[in-house]
């Protein structure tokens, strides 16, 4: 379980259905990895074509499944996803080969070791209660000092030209309103902006794909994955119908 | 919002695919329901078996989605989702037309009103960690005294002999060693144990699916349903591909 | 223990000695009972005229226990203790033969069902402490947005014209500043404003004595009552001396 | 406010009628006290002979208060409430002019001062969910290692011969189970053991009446009370009726 | 361990090298304690001229484990640490042969006897997480209502003639904001000011140094040190090199 | 902030002052990185042998500055604190100019990436609290099942034969009593053993060194380092005495 692994292959997963996005999402991972490891992104051809909602992170699931299997058939070691809601991670963590990690679980971890205190800015409100059961969930609840939305729906983040502007405006009063020191950008589709705003701003900016990329590079650097004893052993096997059919377990 | 309802027509979504389990669960929702007070189970027909996994978990919300789907055409008024993982829960609060309980939301919260502590005894050792991260996310944490699996799958309660001993064994073993006063039943499978094991420790024990059943009819009753504001309003519109095409939100 | 009982004989307790509060009480529980079941009103004839601090709210409980001795007496399966600050409810469960619900209890957890937070909106300023207790009591601490109080008297209620106003008015507030979804009126003598208010801010509004009543009367139903076991049980026989002689317990 | 007092009176308020007890409170009280100070122990003449129920508790309050009454015309700084539940604690601070400590909240204070975990060991099983509620409440739930009953009604403390034993062999067994360094006698009959168990056992042992008697001298020293300021100011006027009439407010 | 001790020997250390500012440390420290009680002030001769960061409090701890030391030698019974970050309390505590308060640890507690909620009101910005990290650690998260600087280094507190007008004006905006009822002032340097700010905003307003000096004298009179048993015994013996060579632990 | 880095430049500081630690320590940081990153380790020159109190943490964090001075003047990109008490953690923070992670720090949120639940074996019983105190700090609370000691001092790790076995027990028996899916090593001297640890019990085992190691690299790549904003900024001018002088920070 823990031999080295020095050439890691890693595939983020976009569970939403914009190709756009997956490229994007592909650049910021490609720019961080460290030489001699492999980075991909992929996304599903079922599902939402975005995520703003429990009904769409709920229904992007089967998707983002169906991809964790098509990369363990191709030999990928680690997993990103990347929605800021980290849907289906539980069920991905049973499923994968490798280790898997959200991008909120990647950028909340991260921002906890670079101060006391960060402010999560997002795309649209109703996000906001997802990201904070995630917080509570991973521990992170006391590092985080406030969510903010922006008020931009996630596809038009690239097409919004007013985008950066209004996301930096954000992340400024996010500082001064929550006494913070570090900021989460709380969507994929923000990936790119980290360093322009970090550099208008003087502080950490954190874009969870990248750190999530890492993450995961790290621990498949340390031969370790999700523990097999317990609550994240493989799924016991099962027969499925219907339109998912497809995922039945085989004994 | 609030005009009182006198004859309420409630839902039990069990969702899983295993219609035996279905009509158990109807029977027991029946036996608790006011007289004008109409009731009915029923699965999907798309998904897992059983439940005994995340990835199980995950993948049974399709398939629930659909019948809340179908339950607000029918004029249905209030659901019960009668897993107790509460798979999908925040999900269908924003789709349904009604107010929603999960079944370990009912039972946990009801047990909470009957002594300081209560166990759960429930089927497999790997489905404990949901539970209590639903107590956590339910504010229970601090009435729950231990989870306990009696190591029975879900499809053999109905036909293992032994099961209603085992679990009841399993009940007195929790009691002893949380120092608990109440029992909670941590699988709908188990719904028509109750009054025997309540009979034989002489403690409360609570089915969750008569506990949510009684909620939801109450909460109908009083003409109460999800906030329209914020996280749980109606999920945006928004187009869906491949296999969960029927799922879009039509604008 | 669980027999199921088809005609709920239910009491709600007015711990103050205010019979006009009373009457709005029970009007407020007799609109929201399934057909078949029994409830009325009662208060103490000794304790305070309103209860708006610790001091009347402890003094409120001998007169309160008194009251639920007698309901015994009378049949009584369940019970509604219509205070918002649940005085007396650990001992009126180890007195009281069937099950014990505060309003603030109750509320609290209804509120829990219908969105991520709801805001406490109460009559004065002094008493909202004890509702911070009571939340973190209940587990509820984690869906509470704020506490807000009208600063009007309990007794004013009913006779100061502007009142429904001025708490519509904190509930719109309060709904702003919390991010709240859900209001709690925190006063039994808030009772009949729930609709009206929930009409004008399109949001659920909870009143504590219809939320509890709907709970005990489910409770009822599911032959449910208090454990008998460990710390809730009925007190030991004890000899009570003075003014209180008649609290004894006889072995 | 914080003219310092040099010759502090104290009195400390045994909420039982048992006279006994309230001798040995006052003994161990009075051992204590700096030279200068002034202090006394009382019981009212209404209410139960021991204290081991929510039921018990409620129903010492009433007489607690009659004491604090007679306290304050008798010129006294600050108060102990000498009974491990703390009852009436809240109302005692409203209506008492000095400071007022409770001896549970005395004692597990004190005991976080001198380890990282205290154990309780009391009389009776069900006092334990009160201490713990304590612990809470009181922020000390952190310290606290467990609770312990030593199954002696609390009026069998000076009459059984073997209790003293007991009760040291139950903090013996919780030091070990606990893993604590510090324990905690739960009970204001047990005053007078805390010297004799601690030279045995070799840890310090904390009796609250002891602790609280030093707690409340020390904030009448440096001139402090409870804040006048919001919740907990003076009661306000209102009319009591029947039984309770004695305790109106005046305006 | 408890044999009671009538003229208890106090020690104040002042963790930084001003001595101005232990004078005013032994000023406030000696007008508290009762009559019989002696108590001094003292600091080291290493370490920083005040302390307002992690760096400088962690430098702080030499001198004062060295100042404990010397204090064991001359017979100190009980040792007060006059710095707010109570730097070097858990090292204190298992070097000491008495019991060890922090002035935060102090305040903190006390005020929790007063009141529901305390505003800290303290010198620079920048110190406000470790008086968060304190307030989590003792257990008084729940009474902190908030934080707040006054933006005045601590060596400018005795030198700026409007020191006194803007700690009192932070003081007033704080009970406000916080909703709070008691005032803890949040550095040794501010021991002088109580009184004088209780009296014009006529809320409780607590030194850290009186409430610690009057806490320890407590426990020295009670007869109680830290436990000797586990995570506080005495360090084991232990070489030590280079500059620090004068803390190693003699076999 | 944020100009991604390919070549880090990683220093490990072994906080006690054996060298053969150090050497230890640095194998294992060498093992993991990727091509490119430099890492080597370094210890002070004053100070304790070995970390087994808080005594002997409080007196580590002296000499681990002076270290980080040094490789800040040495370029030094990113640090690791390897002790399991992470001494001198916000210290450190304040003065590197690159991230700082200590540790315990790392495994424990390595670990919680990879199941439920760790339990930590360690050193010394009396190191517990510590690393108690540490998880709470983190957030990581919720993911610690236990800590157990094997009571093996620290500098006989290397010298002792039947040590690696005696982990090895401490190891398989912790994940039977916590229900625990993951191993935290809680010792930097037990950095070599993971591999055969995790082979031999078919767990994830993690050890702090090469986790914190892989998690500065990762930080160091993104371009990440502590907020210079607020509670972590550089600490300010201000004079050193006596045997400290040299860490007098100039203006």
């Amino acid at each position: 379980m823990q031999t080295q692994v020095t050439t890691p292959k890693i595939r983020v997963i976009n569970p939403n259905t914009s190709a756009s996005m997956t490229d994007l999402i592909e650049r910021c991972a490609r720019g961080v990895v460290a030489a001699g490891t492999s980075v991909d992104a992929v996304n599903p051809s079922m599902g939402p074509a975005s995520i703003e909602s429990h009904y769409d992170e709920a229904l992007a699931v089967p998707g983002l499944l169906e991809e964790i299997r098509r990369g363990d058939a191709d030999g990928v070691q680690g997993y990103v996803i990347a929605c800021f809601g980290d849907p289906g991670l539980d069920a991905a963590r049973e499923l994968a080969r490798g280790p898997v990690i959200g991008i909120a679980e990647a950028a909340m971890h991260t921002a906890s070791f670079l101060g006391r205190r960060f402010s999560v800015v997002t795309t649209l409100d109703r996000t906001i209660g997802r990201a904070e059961d995630l917080a509570a969930h991973y521990g992170m609840a006391r590092f985080c000092g406030g969510y903010h939305a922006c008020d931009i729906p996630v596809l038009e983040l690239e097409s919004d030209p007013a985008a950066q502007q209004r996301i930096t405006d954000a992340c400024a009063a996010a500082l001064e309103s929550d006494g913070s020191e570090v900021i989460v950008l709380g969507c994929a589709g923000m990936a790119d902006l980290c360093e322009a705003i970090s550099k208008q701003l003087g502080v950490p900016v954190i874009d969870g794909v990248a750190a999530a990329t890492v993450l995961v590079e790290g621990l498949v650097r340390l031969g370790l994955r999700t523990s097999d004893r317990g609550e994240f052993a493989h799924p016991l096997p099962k027969s499925y119908s219907g339109a998912l059919k497809s995922f039945t377990i085989e004994p």
